[in-house]
């Protein structure tokens, strides 16, 4: 199906917040004097970073009636990505997180998401959005952790499927945000057979096949980067064969290895080299890497060097302070891959 | 797999209620002077239906802390249905049904299942249930109208098909127990890639395909028999091309229709006769049905007399006042199909 | 203040419900087969209890959009109480409660109260409701137990107490329906500025002035008769320090006492016999007791002659097998005292 | 009752939070671009403010098990405030502040009290705290706005009564925090019998005797400081008949006024002048106020005397950035009375 005539190159579906970043590089969090303000959240730094690369990119999250939603709302609009299908939830609250920064490997975080405006998606939001005007949709795991917003991203899948869009779902294991942590697992395999591209870092792909609880160890409560234990390729290639047609492993500095369901003798492998920087901050580089592995895959690139591309805009953003505002630009990251001798 | 000498034949999960039936047959619910106590709810009522037609049978429901969990308790123990690996959930309410019965065709309902106990059925709870020790596992769309039980039934689908079980979905649509109506076939469709043997009236498939709520009509309070328009043959055949090989769609008097899928040209389909009777109370009917099906499935029946002994079971259901209670034992029904002139 | 003038003699404020009694006296729960279909909760019944003994009564409950509403809202418009300030509470659902009678001394009770339509009372629904143009307002504890209930009847309780309306507290200590059984008597003790005249059993008044859970205890789930053991005469001394001027006492089969505030030197108690009577069911005894005291009261009666009019209300009561079923008129307890040797 | 040998002289019950304040002064919310860390809550703010002046002082509030918890009781211990009767509150979320700063006026929050950790203080909690081990005792309105804080904080009222204990209230009116903005006055009104010292601005007095939620306006999101419209010395009078002897009425640059209950002739008023300053921040200025206030009150000083002291706490706090970072020390304060003439 041809669909590059559509309005949208993506939408990404799912949650947003402030984020407020320790300013205190390497105190600990009870030091903590200041934090920046920044707007986040895995598909809203996507919406941002692709539309920095220059997709046309379209964000359906929803906010509250609050100076926070008014916050996200004026970030969003002054970086071009289209707002005006997200609603604002009366009575509940636009999501908030607060993260300490002490480098190399401690970013304890808290999430403000009880009663959150984002989780609060229906599926008259989904209807309300033109899905089937895009290229592509970009789901997520905590989009999948609780009602409404669970059906109404499955249901915004079913849509997109229909129209012939391309689904990626990034993993986006935040284990304080499900009731049971098996029930990520359980819930995200049922979801598969909508989904053609999987992203994920081992530990994600880890949980999304975790049978049992002691499996995840959070240290220095780092909710977004909880570590799993497990098969990595037995999970791979089980969640493969639940529908997806890729499966992108995310392994941080390593770069990144392409897995591809290839007929009879199950998935075939590209190893995708990363680029070595200094880190400052690991939130949202994942997310960076979506935003360039989406603008390859939009505009027809092959797997490796889709990938590629993501690997420098998430090596880019390890370096930065925060998510949604310091994704790199087209210019910016083709500049720091011809420094680093090109694709 | 060979299954024959596994521990149960059947293990079904999820609801379970006390059952009060008017006992004033005909009078408007507001006349009403007395109910029967039974128990019942879909699972509850097979479990009790396939135990009287003479398989191993154990029930994995919930019940609270209270006498109506001891009445559920003493029914099912009394028929020899496993009870033991049923929870009882602290500070839960065991569900209750209460109805009124206006023959032919008013049955006015309301469900007492806010914090039901059974809907709280865990992972934990099915991780302590030997889901395979048993040939078969039913499941119903109303366990998975809300967490933890939907993750936890998922759960249960995924074990007992690792373990090579027969897995049956009845489709159970209960309205009013889904926060969305259309939620309702998002969940179901993400579902059916673990189901073998789907159960359902023409009402209840189309429902598993709704796009439009004005679809669905109640009327007189029967949440149990809502109607529900749409293009059921085009419903089956999306739903078979989710997972399930068998679709069995009941048809009330009419019989059953079995539908299988069957390579490169879709279904083939089976036409059941059913048996006609008076109808005093459709409550329960398609419970019974499933109870005759399954019997015939365990024992390696072909698909047409395993489903006219569902037929049968079901017509024999119809003409009482309750649900579990009248299940009919294997020589009641066997009598009355002989009577009416045998398969 | 006159108030012989306005529309009615009572409003009464609270919960509603279908009550289910056992139809097996002497049954074990387990063993039931029936139940007869009643209509109860303390307010219901007392709005039924004053009205067949001649006073003009309105019931300001809420029920949900389903039939147990509808029997409930027909009961009571039979018995010519006033119903139109009884709103539906769209999603709520109508209480239940199900009923064991093995007498003289057990009655196992299940309530079917979460979600319950009844406690979704709001300010806004007393606002719509005459209450200045009632002779007495007569709310209970049950009513406290949660918001928005609770301010609602505090709130109409400031609104009677305005009016200059006698104002009435029923103690109704139904444990299970609090978080915390300590929090009944906190919130039981705020209200009290506002009340003129309690009714309670010991149990309740003790109930009252609780400190320690462990005073309970309830054998055979009997929420509605909890065991409370403490010192009754202090526990009365210092209810009516908080506000009340008279505490009626009801002691069972002993009839009751009556306590006055009356200056410096503390209570004065007026003893009232009982009447002696078989058991069937306690269940509504109270209820109907209040409902003869309170047409004492309203037609100016000494507290000797209106309390001995409520334990003949009462003793009716225990003999029959229903609550507001069974409320005596005015022919019936005046003929039943003239049996015993009048008043 | 002599109290000069107890342990503590206060103990603040109550909410805390983080306070993240904008640190562009006069910057519109959306373009906010860094938030200075402090810690606030309207107990705490007075807990810290007592503790500074030199007052033996004591927190009762709650935080989640998370960072932010870790980083409000690291502040507390360094102010050297008691905090051993702090409980965690597993699966609760410490309460947030998230506030834009437009002098003179404008001063948007939004609270992130959803699921918090401090509203579910309970019995039990009152319990392991020495409430008879210290001079007075401070809640306020937001504790009463929701169970289990609600009856939590009144059965630590009825315990400070029995052991002779001064006890204030800070009406700290929070409309959002209320289902019903009337519920706020009803509720209020039922504590009053408990209380013997009432703080309030204008506007929440008129709210605590609030009819019509239209007279409540709020401008620029400003939560904490809402309009309220209503006869202030009607709702004075009103107020104090319900219990307090005392209700100091806060008057921002004008001082303050102390409404004394004298006898047959109603109230008695002292009013007290403020001391003139450039507002930066009003936000925590009650709270300093409250905290000035006390440390005389429970020095014995006069109501005059007191109240100018918590006059001078609140001047100097409208001019720093935050709440309970700021509260001005004994010597602080001193100075900057005298440098402004004296008492």
């Amino acid at each position: 199906m041809d669909t590059t005539s559509r309005t949208y190159d993506v939408i990404a579906m799912g949650r947003s917040s402030i984020d407020l970043y320790s300013n205190d590089i390497g105190a600990p969090f009870e030091e903590i004097t200041s934090f920046a303000a920044y707007v986040g959240g895995c598909p809203t730094n996507i919406s941002v970073g692709t539309r920095r690369l220059g997709l046309r990119s379209a964000l359906l999250t929803a906010i509250g009636d609050d100076q926070v939603g008014n916050f996200i709302l004026h970030f969003l609009r002054r970086e071009g990505v289209e707002t005006q299908f997200i609603p604002r939830k009366p009575g509940r609250r636009s999501s908030a997180v607060v993260l300490g920064i002490e480098p190399p490997d401690r970013f304890p975080l808290t999430y403000y998401r009880d009663n959150c405006a984002d989780i609060e998606l229906t599926i008259d939001d989904v209807l309300a959005t033109p899905i089937a005007g895009s290229r592509a949709l970009l789901i997520t795991g905590t989009g999948l952790s609780k009602e409404p917003s669970r059906s109404a991203t499955l249901f915004a899948a079913e849509m997109a499927r229909l129209a012939g869009a391309t689904i990626l779902l990034d993993i986006d294991f935040r284990p304080d945000q499900w009731h049971d942590q098996r029930a990520f697992g359980v819930t995200l395999r049922s979801a598969l057979r909508l989904v053609d591209i999987v992203l994920g870092t081992e530990d994600e792909i880890n949980a999304a096949m975790l049978t049992d609880p002691d499996q995840i160890s959070i240290t220095h409560s780092q909710i977004s980067d909880a570590r799993v234990s497990g098969d990595t390729d037995a999970a791979i290639q089980q969640l493969l064969n639940l529908g997806p047609r890729v499966l992108v492993q995310k392994r941080g500095a390593a770069g990144s290895r392409v897995h591809l369901v290839s007929g009879a003798d199950g998935a075939m492998r590209i190893d995708v080299p990363g680029f070595p920087v200094e880190v400052k901050n690991i939130l949202g580089a994942g997310d960076a890497f979506a935003s360039g592995f989406l603008y390859g895959h939009i505009n027809g690139w092959g797997w490796y060097k889709a990938t590629r591309l993501g690997n420098a805009c998430g090596a880019i953003l390890v370096t930065q302070h925060g998510c949604a505002n310091f994704m790199p630009t087209y210019n910016q990251v083709m500049t720091f891959i011809q420094d680093r001798g090109g694709f």
